[in-house]
């Protein structure tokens, strides 16, 4: 079944998908249906706003992705940036450019994706904008969060001796990308009756298609009394987001090849490749992990935390940023993270 | 000169694009550079969130609309949003998806003009995105405003009686945006030398190419001690929103034809072009003019407001939504707006 687009407009398409919405947040005081959306906060919240631009073609493909898939990581990864301040996501607003190539039916799905992530997060959508769009799909979302003003962790905040940590593995949404990438070139050539081969796959897939923001990682820092001295979540990959911490907070830093977080599917995947792993791992992008930095003297109770690795330290600036070997050597780092400008 | 924007990346593009931005609302905390920007309201201000998306072929035509005002009209059809709920807007995030057609020179245009815009209305870039595009120009543009809660004026308060308010004068975007496409067909087909001819249309031009959110309307509201019943701007055309209001409220309205502001360069134009002139008063879009509606009691007091004019009234639900013509007639509101979806 197929349902034009035109045959609902603007506004009765806006209707559509937003029916039923339950609004869950107390600082949401008006959500979709005026100028703009009315919001709350008591005196001692700071509000954090961040935004992502998501282009078909340049940061999704619609060929192995569902457009269910696509509006639960189109929400979650504007997640990953509030939590990363330390904070608490609590509106989305959705703003969507769609060509005549889709279908109401699609919109529900992409949609469908989006409220789940909302349910899940315990997020609000609050407004937006739907458009056509002569080319593809178009998906901007703004996010809005809040965290008491001494609990923000900003970037510029690592000091000498910090340990450097970061939540799950990496590379494992790159290693997905790269195996979707060739079955999707395997199946451009091949009979209808071929199946993509994912057995085995499937968590590396998943990191991919449906990330999951680290809230998870924020309850229990907060939990064990740990305040990060700089946080950022790792999209561009480790290596570039390790650089924007030290650059900003003016120190340089170690870690070390050999306490790289890295799932067995993800090292499999990238032998498969014949792919450095170490560099898939620095440089992979997508990963949606938080990378932060905590006192020294907070060792112990860091490596009380589940799913949280130290991966080295922070030093002098005069050092620089770089990677030691299993061997040995040094490395320095270098930001050849994903770039779509380039 | 042409630079390439690779030769930047997206970093560097964002830098280069927002050095020397001066932050000039107490509510910004942060800025632009991590993952987040943090903001502070006072606890007896609401927060009001809308947001934008505009796609090049859909919304803008690059042929006839130069970036700089682009940029500035991207930022100010966000302000007036703000103002359309009665409060003052203090912050925006810039996102831009830009094809390898452009190059920094002509993003420093674009963002030129956000920023004149910004000045002009005291409102902070805190944030953004900046990735490419596979075809032509994506700006999606989300705006954070204040008002205090009782200041706040939805489009669902107007009552029986009301009095209907416009601001400014309708159609004259839109008249210069055929004049602009009339232009463009002729100009296509001619030789080098052809200029097009725009004398005497310049107000219906700056109509269209740079339009002004109505700061001042919702000022002179204030000092005249007039809160609206209900309020919105008119983007998608009078009789659109309009239409809104009445739904929203549960009532219904009369509009005087005689009484529609029109400029008359707008008429002239329409003239020329052999077009109905009320329809593209009611129908043209993009006039940024506030519409809203007063309790009866504010009657002498509008009236000393200048470039406000009362078009009409609110009535019971049962009676609909009609424009009284000039000779008597009665004729049902229509939300014939522009509608990119059809």
């Amino acid at each position: 079944m197929r349902t034009e687009i035109a045959t609902l407009g603007e506004f009765g398409l806006i209707d559509h998908l937003t029916e039923g919405i339950q609004l869950q947040n107390d600082s949401t005081k008006k959500g979709i249906g005026d100028d703009a959306a009315v919001l709350s906060y008591p005196a001692d919240r700071q509000v954090l706003v961040t935004t992502d631009l998501l282009l078909e073609g340049v940061h999704f493909d619609l060929v192995y992705t569902p457009l269910k898939h696509l509006g639960y990581k189109a929400a979650v990864v504007n997640f990953s940036d509030i939590y990363a301040m330390n904070g608490t996501p609590r509106q989305i607003t959705v703003s969507l450019g769609v060509s005549k190539r889709f279908s109401v039916e699609d919109m529900e799905q992409l949609y469908a994706g989006i409220r789940l992530a909302c349910e899940d997060y315990g997020v609000d959508i609050v407004g937006g904008d739907t458009t056509s769009s002569l080319t593809g799909l178009t998906i901007s979302i703004t996010c809005i969060g809040e965290a008491g003003e001494d609990q923000i962790v900003y970037r510029n905040g690592a000091h000498e001796t910090d340990l450097i940590c970061v939540s799950g593995n990496l590379g494992a949404a790159y290693m997905g990308l790269q195996l979707l990438e060739r079955e999707k070139k395997v199946l451009a050539g091949a009979d209808k009756d071929v199946q993509p081969d994912f057995a085995g796959r499937e968590y590396i897939l998943e990191r991919q298609l449906k990330p999951e923001a680290r809230r998870d990682i924020i309850e229990k820092l907060h939990d064990a009394g740990i305040k990060p001295t700089a946080m950022m979540d790792i999209s561009d990959g480790l290596s570039s987001e390790l650089m924007h911490i030290c650059k900003q907070s003016g120190k340089g830093c170690r870690i070390y090849e050999e306490h790289l977080p890295i799932d067995y599917q993800t090292a499999a995947m990238a032998e498969e490749f014949n792919m450095n792993l170490t560099t898939c791992a620095l440089n992979g992008g997508e990963d949606y992990e938080l990378l932060f930095t905590v006192p020294l003297t907070d060792h112990e109770k860091i490596q009380e935390i589940s799913d949280v690795r130290l991966i080295g330290h922070i030093t002098k600036p005069e050092l620089g940023c770089a990677l030691i070997t299993r061997d040995g050597q040094e490395f320095e780092l270098k930001a050849q993270g994903w770039n779509p400008l380039k």
